[in-house]
């Protein structure tokens, strides 16, 4: 039987913040990083498995000295493989007790669980052959309510309700995989609208993105209620009615101010407002989808854990749910907020960009669709142009749709020349003498 | 002007779980830890500010790892003085973009943002010659106030109802001070209860705690039923009908669990149920007080920061607040979260214990008693007798009421041998030639 005989963490880092790329009203200044993770085994394949967790900079090496903590937990243990060992390999990390004080499920041990687990998923896709959508969907339901942990939601989805659920949505699971692998999967750009670009840019790329086959695009708003009115009737006018505008203000209002400026941007028909304010505010969430819509209220890339994605259905106060790959505990919590979602039937337009983010994510899209929600109305997923470059299998977007990935695995794996420049604060981008 | 001149973190670390002191059903075998902060100036009166973040073992490493990351935005730093200065220096620290995405303010980063702030805060009160509790009640309602980040409070408390608040709450606080330094502040102990101990050990400790002068003891509960039941016989046979039982299940339940189980427990009459379910469940919390009344409902020493609290009043979710002095930001946050809970009329009844949780947190009650609720009643704050001889200035607990400390400072500061020896992983305790 295989063992795992190394968990090592890098502190990779790209300065993103000399082009103002994924500037927004809370992150002026963001250099997209990761804390970039790699399982090896004793086996004689020679997978290994690879994952990440991403930051915005600072801090970086915090979230790399997490990862490091769990290492003892790992090294030495078999390798998973069955649904019932990727369980126990997930609970031994987010369940131990003297780590958990540092959350609980929640922040930088959090964000490290989650690191790890996905790249146990990775090497497990990697050894069945397989691109991970592709493995979690060919997962029974029965394994993948095994793979769950229930704790903490069964007041509002119990282990049987999610095995209906997915046994539910079994049927026509062939013809959805054939449909993806034709036509790919809806996604939406937000690389026009970022906050530090000037009008004219704004302009000229939101008419690319129609262009190029997107019917969603979104803008950075909340720093200045005037340039976001300009900004909205710049990207309006560019794109015309039938392109939908979504907003994204980052966690930048209160309630009350969110309430206020929502309106005011409404003559412009926003689609959705996403992250009005701060992500643990399930009730603030709930006051403001009741005052702006039909305006919906979306969030999530900042939710901490399956419980507060719980309550927010709970409490009605989301019409989009925006998971990440990379906030929560891994791949298990992650099917555990889309059974939630399905069960509320609420849409999942997954929260992509910064790095590696979209490479993660769309294997959790096209697993929804094929053995969770099986349903593509609303979904989208988010694209971001930035750092594809990097990854020994770029995520490939055509026509408005991601195409399904091929390659086994959970595509989160760097170029060994990108992980070398990239170094914090040794590689060659980040030396005096860098080249850039 | 003083500047800062280091921030250091250093991680101490107690071997508890060798007695099985502090053992719960969630938490069986914690080490209390500490990522204890120094900050130094250059100032000549030679004070230094001392604080920590409490940890219970594993994971101490990433906790110290997060406050030396918070070194660049401190050191060279003006010392703070006035209420604006604090304020700024706190929003330096928990706004910094790139550190926020770690959480935002939640888990490992803002645990290390509350250690440097409340260091900040000891250097402030020692610098004025005043017990930290003292220093804060001489502050004017305006200076309260500034301290308080109100960013995604206001749809609750605005800073004109926090004002008016500050304001009634002034007349009788001499007095309010003369009888604190006269009786004390009431207290709890939990020393009796841990899930660890014997039957014969909790009636023992149970009847002694009575006998010390304390009026509520409070049980470990939620790892096995018919224990619990118990247990809790055990102890209302020892203490008599007279004394409060508290019950503490460490967040074990899920919500229906948590309903009946504390259905089960309600004829030994306890007085509240402390973390009946996940910290981050503020519904799940409104639906169990709902279903357990008059049992109470507490929470609070996970609950990561302002904008929980805040939901937990809105949502009529708990009876009993039970705010920490390491958890969340530091002073200026717990100071929010004492006038919310003035506002929605809610007593505050903190968590203590680990190592250094005691000796912080006393300032905060007794500060709230002079000059946020001014009350008394249905307020305790939790006594464990567990490593205060660590500490410069240990609390003192006397008939079941800790006295008012009266050095200058936030009373942190712990004894240069015990920081030596306890020093992790290389001080005495830990080598393998320890001698205990």
């Amino acid at each position: 039987m295989a063992t795992i005989t190394s968990l090592t963490a890098l502190d990779v880092r790209f300065p993103t913040s000399l082009q103002l790329d994924g500037s927004d009203a809370m992150n002026p200044d963001p250099d997209y990083s990761a804390a970039y993770v790699v399982l090896t085994t004793d086996a004689d394949d020679g997978h290994s498995g690879h994952a990440l967790a991403f930051t915005i900079g600072r801090g970086n090496d915090v979230q790399v000295a997490a990862v490091a903590a769990l290492a003892p937990l790992v090294q030495g243990q078999p390798v998973p493989g069955t649904a019932a060992e990727l369980s126990d390999f997930t609970r031994r990390l987010s369940h131990d007790s003297q780590l958990r004080w540092l959350g609980p499920e929640k922040g930088v041990m959090h964000m490290a669980v989650g690191a790890v687990v996905n790249a146990s998923f990775d090497l497990v896709a990697k050894r069945a052959g397989q691109p991970l959508w592709q493995y979690l969907a060919d997962l029974s339901p029965q394994d993948l309510v095994t793979l769950v942990d229930f704790r903490y939601l069964r007041d509002a989805l119990r282990e049987s309700e999610a095995l209906d659920l997915l046994v539910a949505a079994r049927p026509g699971l062939d013809a959805r995989r054939d449909r993806l692998l034709r036509e790919g999967y809806p996604a939406y750009t937000t690389s026009p609208g970022w906050l530090g670009y000037s009008d004219a840019k704004l302009a000229a790329l939101a008419t690319q993105a129609v262009a190029q086959g997107f019917t969603l695009i979104k803008l950075k708003v909340g720093a200045d209620l005037a340039d976001d009115l300009r900004r909205f009737e710049t990207a309006r006018a560019a794109v015309g009615p039938g392109i939908r505008i979504a907003a994204d203000a980052n966690q930048r209002w209160d309630v009350g101010d969110a309430v206020r400026w929502i309106r005011e941007l409404a003559r412009f028909d926003p689609f959705w407002i996403e992250e009005p304010t701060s992500p643990d505010d399930v009730l603030g969430h709930a006051t403001i989808r009741a005052a702006v819509a039909p305006v919906k209220v979306a969030t999530g890339e900042h939710v901490h854990n399956r419980v507060m994605f719980k309550q927010l259905l709970q409490a009605s106060a989301i019409d989009v749910l925006q998971l990440d790959a990379t906030r929560v505990g891994g791949v298990p919590e992650n099917i555990a907020i889309l059974l939630l979602a399905a069960k509320f039937g609420v849409p999942v337009c997954p929260h992509a960009g910064g790095v590696g983010l979209c490479e993660l994510v769309q294997h959790l899209a096209m697993f929804d669709f094929l053995a969770v929600s099986g349903r593509l109305d609303d979904r989208m997923l988010e694209y971001v142009d930035h750092l594809h470059e990097h990854f020994v299998e770029p995520v490939r977007v055509r026509n408005g749709r991601y195409l399904a990935p091929l390659r086994p695995g959970f595509s989160a794996e760097m170029v060994p020349d990108s992980l070398s420049r990239y170094a914090f604060p040794d590689g060659r981008v980040w030396t005096p003498s860098a080249d850039g």
